[in-house]
C-alpha cells in the first residue's frame, strides 16, 4: 500500500426530500448564484422544490450550462458573479453543472490573468468561492470530490483540474430525482461510475486489500441495482444504492494508497472533444480495448476482478482475465451502451492518429497506472475500438 | 436505506514515516499539550519522533491516561490546560488516549457547572479546542470519528459522547507502529474492530447494499491479514490493512443509512467497568450469546454475512446463520481471545442480574437495531455469556 492523504470535508445530505435542507446548510447573509443546465429541472420540479426550500436566500440565477461544461459560458457566469458581488455558488444539476461550477468557484477567487491559466498550468487552488450541490443525476461524483473537468468548443480541448479547495461545501442526494431521468442518461451514468471504478481499481495488485474490496464491492452493487434502476427508476432501494454507489465511486477512498490508471478517460475525453460522444459511452468504447492491449500488466487484477465480481471460477489467470473483459462489455451492451467507435460515427477512420498526435503535441510523457504509455500506444488502443 | 448526514472532515495522513509530517498539521502559534498514556511511547521510540517532527512548536506534556480513560485523571489535564492557555492537543496513543483527549477538547471549551454534565447530559458539542492524533494502536477508530467513551471508577461508571465539533484536525496513522504491540494487544485491535463492523452490519437487511458489502468488505480483510499480523508485525502490507480497516471500521461510512445495534457494547462496557476485562474481550464475550439470543430477529443478516464473509454455502438460512456465529466465535479464539466471561473471572455470579439492574436504574428503553431488547434481555444474554 502506498502513503496517503485524504480529507474530504464535503456534508452529504441524503434521501428523501432533502432538498427541503437546503437553506439551513446556507449562510443567511449569502448571496447566491443557482447554477443549472439546459432546464430540465424547471419540467421535472426540481427548480420548484429547489426555490421553495431555498425561501428567502437572496438568488440570481444562471441557467444553460451544457453537458461538457463550455468554458466560454462559464465565463459569462463569470461575469454575474463578479458584477453582482456574488458570494455563494448553487450548483442544481449533474457533473456539468457541478464540474462548472467549480471551475466558477475557483475562477471568482483567481487573480491571475485569464482563468483560462487554472485550467492550463494546472493550478490547484487552496481556495474557492464556497458552493453547495443539488444532484439530479447520479454519475461523476463530482457531488463528494475537488476534481472537474471543462470544455473549451474554440480549441476542441476537453482538460481536468481541481483542488483541496474546491470540495462542495454540502451536497444534496435525493435519489427520487431518478425518476425523472431519461434512460439514456440513467445508463450512462451507470457506465461512468462503474469505469471510474475499473480506473482506480484495474491495474496491478499493489497491497491494497480493502481498497480492492471496496472497489469490488461498488462494481457489484452497480452490477446488481443497474437493471432495477433501468426497469422501475421508482424502485428506492435501486435508486438509493445506483446513487450512493456513484458517489463513492469517485470521492477519493478507493483511490487512496493505490496505483490509479485514468488512460481510459484520457482517451475517452478525446473521443467526446471530438466527437461529442456522451462521456461514459467513450469511457466503455475505450476500455475493453485498453483492457486488451494491456492485458499482460492487468491480467492479475482481471483475473481477480473475474473471479470476485463475476463468479468466474474456472480457468486460468489468462482464462478469467479475458472473461473479465467480455463480462464486463457485455454489461455495457446490457445497458444499451455500444462499445465500438463505429456505432457512433462513421468517421472514425484517422481518429487514432488524429488523438495519438493530440498527445504528443501536449508533451505527454505517459499514460496508465505505470505511465508508460506513449502517444502511439494510445493510437494502437483506439484503432483497436473503432 | 434511511435518509442520512455525513460528514467526516479529519485528515488523514497514512504510511511509511508519516510521523515527520506533524509540525506542519500544527499552526506554528499553537500551545500544545501533548497526552499519552502508560509511557509506552518512551520505550518503543514514537515519542521521540513525535518530539523530533515537532520541532520548535511550544509544548507542555501530560501522560497518564490509562486503558478507559478516567474521568478523574482527565480533570488533571484539564487544570493544565487552562492553567497553562494551551490552544491545541495532540493525542499520541490508541483510542483511550484519543477518547480522553475528545473530552478534554470539549470540557476545556465547555461553561457549564461541572465538565461530568457533558457525559451525563448527552451534551453535543458543536466546537471544541482542536486536536490532532497520532495513532500508536489500531483498534477502536477513535482518530477518525467524533465518539468518545470515559470511564468513572468513583461510581463504576462507562459513558459515552460525542459531536460534530469533536473529530481530530488530523491523524497521522504509521502502520509501522505495530511492530512494538504486544500480541495481545494486537488481538484485542482485531476483534475490536471486527465488532464495531458487526454493530453496524448485523441487524436486519436495510436496502443497504452497498453498506453490507463495504462491511463485509472489511471483516474479510481483517480475516486475511488477522493471522499474519499476529504471526509478523513487521509485515508492512498487513499492518497497513490492519490500520486501515480499523480506521474504516468506525469512521462513520458504513452506518450511514443503515440501523445499528450496539447492544453488544452496552454490556460490554459494563463488563469492563465491572471486572476491567479489556473493552475488545468483553465484546467477542457478549456477541455470540447477543446473537443466539436474537436469532429471529438477525438471522437473514447471519446467513448473508456467513455466504458472503465465511463462504458457506451450504444448508437452510438457519443452518447458515448457527454456522455464522460459530464462526464468528471461532475466529475470536483463534486470536487468542476467550469467549465466555467465566475464562476471565470466577466470580461471575450475579452479573447478569446486575447489569440487568445498572440498565434499569438508568431508565434506559430499549437495546439494539429496533430499540426492543429491555434489562431483562440484557440480563439472560449475558447469563448465557457465563
Amino acid at each position: 500500500m502506498n502513503n496517503f492523504e485524504y480529507k474530504n470535508p464535503t456534508k452529504i445530505i441524503f434521501g428523501k426530500n432533502t432538498i427541503e435542507k437546503l437553506a439551513s446548510e446556507i449562510p443567511s447573509d449569502a448571496k447566491v448564484l443557482l447554477l443549472y443546465g439546459g432546464g430540465s429541472i424547471k419540467k421535472n420540479g426540481i427548480y420548484d422544490q429547489v426555490k421553495t426550500a431555498l425561501g428567502k436566500v437572496a438568488l440570481i440565477e444562471f441557467g444553460g450550462i451544457p453537458a461538457n461544461p463550455e468554458y466560454e459560458v462559464l465565463l459569462e457566469a463569470l461575469k454575474v458573479i463578479k458584477e453582482q458581488n456574488i458570494t455563494y455558488l448553487l450548483a442544481v444539476g449533474g457533473g456539468s453543472v457541478i464540474d462548472g461550477t467549480k471551475f466558477l468557484s475557483a475562477a471568482a477567487l483567481y487573480e491571475g490573468d485569464t482563468p483560462w491559466n487554472i485550467l492550463k498550468n494546472g493550478i490547484r487552488p487552496e481556495k474557492g468561492m464556497p458552493f453547495g450541490t443539488v444532484l439530479t443525476l447520479p454519475a461523476t461524483g463530482s457531488e463528494m470530490n475537488s476534481g472537474s473537468v471543462i470544455t473549451r468548443k474554440e480549441t476542441k480541448e476537453k482538460l481536468a483540474m481541481g483542488g483541496p479547495g474546491l470540495f462542495p461545501v454540502f451536497s444534496i442526494l435525493d435519489p427520487q430525482v431518478i425518476t425523472s431521468i431519461p434512460e439514456r442518461q440513467l445508463a450512462n451514468g451507470i457506465t461512468d461510475a462503474f469505469t471510474h471504478v475499473l480506473e482506480q481499481y484495474m491495474t496491478y495488485p499493489a497491497g491494497g486489500l480493502l481498497q480492492d474490496r471496496f472497489a469490488e464491492s461498488i462494481l457489484q452493487t452497480l452490477i446488481e441495482v443497474a437493471p432495477r434502476v433501468l426497469k422501475d427508476p421508482t424502485d428506492y432501494e435501486a435508486a438509493a444504492n445506483f446513487m450512493w454507489s456513484c458517489t463513492m465511486a469517485l470521492n477519493g477512498l478507493i483511490q487512496q494508497g493505490v496505483p490509479g490508471d485514468w488512460a481510459v478517460h484520457m482517451m475517452g475525453h478525446e473521443l467526446t472533444a471530438l466527437f461529442g460522444i456522451d462521456h461514459a459511452r467513450t469511457l466503455a468504447v475505450i476500455a475493453p480495448s485498453h483492457y486488451k492491449y494491456n492485458f499482460e500488466a492487468k491480467k492479475e487484477k482481471l483475473a481477480q476482478y473475474a473471479e470476485r465480481v463475476w463468479n468466474v471460477t474456472e480457468g486460468s489467470i489468462d482464462d478469467k482475465a479475458y472473461a473479465a473483459i467480455e463480462k464486463t462489455e457485455a454489461f455495457f451492451k446490457g445497458l444499451g451502451i455500444d462499445t465500438k467507435l463505429s456505432d457512433y460515427t462513421s468517421e472514425y477512420e484517422g481518429t487514432a492518429e488524429k488523438i495519438g498526435q493530440r498527445f504528443t503535441e501536449r508533451g505527454w510523457k505517459g499514460l496508465g497506472e505505470h505511465k508508460n504509455l506513449t502517444p502511439d500506444d494510445a493510437e494502437k488502443i483506439v484503432k483497436m475500438a473503432y
